[in-house]
């Protein structure tokens, strides 16, 4: 029924081992050590250690995420509000988590997250009632 | 089979009667006047004469709307890129389109828009590979 | 490219051949009776038109379909309103206007859709909301 | 990372600090008085004391859950099993909870929730298969 | 606020009480009996338990499941892992954990689960750049 | 209400340009040319035409979809199919309509994609009803 990888504490649930930095392969070392470095930070999250199963995936997503969230025509703040607005639409506790963490050392403030939600939550309504009444879109928008 | 409203075009398909402005009631009117007032525009697009069917649900929806897109902690570009996203991620056509419109007429940039998509995109994928590998979230985010 | 179907109406997008009535084989031209039968109609819509590509799952799905929404603790036009509720959520735009047409023919009104939307709107945001904040399930509800 | 709020237990995860009664603005109190009133209920559920971070969000959330979930068009315990299924469909935990808990308090049985989830499931399943083969909505449907 | 069914651990979660094969009717032993021979195990996991509160919608649904994952057009070990595809977009945890396990003892590995998931994300990043950007099906495609 | 780009047909409907092969940067016609020798076709389909807007996130996705989908410990057939599976499920029309002709082209016939779509449907029924009666994850799956 596969393997289990929780080291005894019996709350761990990844589907796959977590590749702990000791453990890892010079490839990923390396990754590991360019996301603690662009992220000013001393330990790696378990979303990395899963993906470390695969190296290659591990390298190709971290470069994604490198490119895509760094400053560009829109800021690093307003990215990972959008991240964390994509996470809560979709229900991907770990995302939500961890992006919302992100979001806040970047000057997220509670009132900028419960407004953040506020918007999250109208247009998953909003969404809905489109979608339900099968609303034309207008000429005036295309 | 329901009735039809397309008034011989062949194409509007909207399961309810669009209430035009000269046939609606004094209240739908009232809530009418107050959307084309607060945008600044002349017209009222299909959405509001949808729900015009419910004259109580036009006004309530309306009021959130107005309360929660207002500037406050966040600035009203940030929420109608956050609009766009989630419409974006549950696919809704007529919120995508009406949501990118308000987004341009408040400064968003062609370079902007693939910019937002570009995260949309990236949060859409890892908040699968999260779920899919059930991931536990770090103590460190909690 | 694969195949198109359209019979020269340039509209028709379904991704397999429509087995119409008088093309089919007697296995789904039993089960297009049942369902005309079942429903007091006489005529096949789309749906079913598509799955006859494969018998055996028109079969299965039709089994399904008049066994859950026949009466039973719940009554049908309730089941049907869930069911609008559902392709609602999930924008589904085929069921959308399929299972609203039925419901219309149970006896939903345009109050009645208006209300359920209201609904389906409203418990969209709140999902979102709850999900969000990652608000814990309080104890009195388990 | 983000402040922690969970008074020692471990447990607790919200994002936010959970607002109690007795620390509650006056402003919070008159909703949650106004909640436990209508509800006939004596204490607050974690989902408003999140909501509370942002009184105005409060008081407007609250109020559309009062206009929304009263007997209408449509009687309230359709309304909350219309709730559980749209819960069920984006998997929000906390509200399907919540909800299958008011619905049982308006009269849902066993029975009654087994067959609700029977529909919803039948849904979500016809919603991918007209998705999936892309078929064409029924002019008789329009 | 409901029954609680966990016979004092206080970890069973489902909002319906588990069913276990020494408390069952002869007709849902009848069904177990055949999940256990079917599948070459010695124990009943807790979703059917959980359908089994409704005899007949358990009999259907595994009637569905057997006939939908035999052996087709497609083999065993494809279909489990569609099925793992589906469950980590929509963030099922039951069905990740329980398709996951089923897919590894028909000969998924660690390399063929990461892959898996590699497409898995992408699909949903394309896809939220396809429906953002709102794309025309190129007519070649139909 | 932002710039059309429809050229005079009243139907195309992205939301940016697309970028034609004629029009194109040097930059973007060196990735136009590797899709197409890459794929053996000559033609560019919309969805990169509509990436083009932002050269980087072109090259970027389009070197994520070629590194995914190549051959691997998966085969680029199953991988298709999987594609299709997730696109279906999140009702994208789009990526629906251009990786179902993909998996034909690798040899999906009309009897393999109708039971494709039978598993799809099938999760999307039990994903539903797992997380709707909150069933726990089995110890023996974890």
């Amino acid at each position: 029924m596969g393997l289990r990888w929780d080291k005894g504490t019996g709350d761990a649930m990844a589907l796959v081992k977590l590749i702990e930095y000791a453990d890892a392969s010079r490839d990923v070392k390396a990754v590991y050590d360019d996301i603690m470095k662009t992220r000013g930070v001393d330990w790696i999250n378990n979303f990395w250690k899963a993906l470390a199963n695969d190296p290659a995936q591990l390298k190709r997503i971290w470069g994604n995420v490198k490119q895509v969230m760094a400053p560009g025509a829109l800021d690093p703040l307003l990215k990972e509000m959008v991240y964390v607005a994509v996470s809560a639409t979709n229900g991907c506790e770990y995302c939500t988590h961890s992006h919302t963490a992100a979001a806040r050392k970047r000057g997220m403030s509670d009132a900028m997250l419960m407004e953040l939600m506020a918007v999250v939550g109208l247009a998953n309504e909003t969404n809905r009632l489109a979608n339900g009444l099968r609303v034309d879109v207008d000429p005036q928008f295309k």
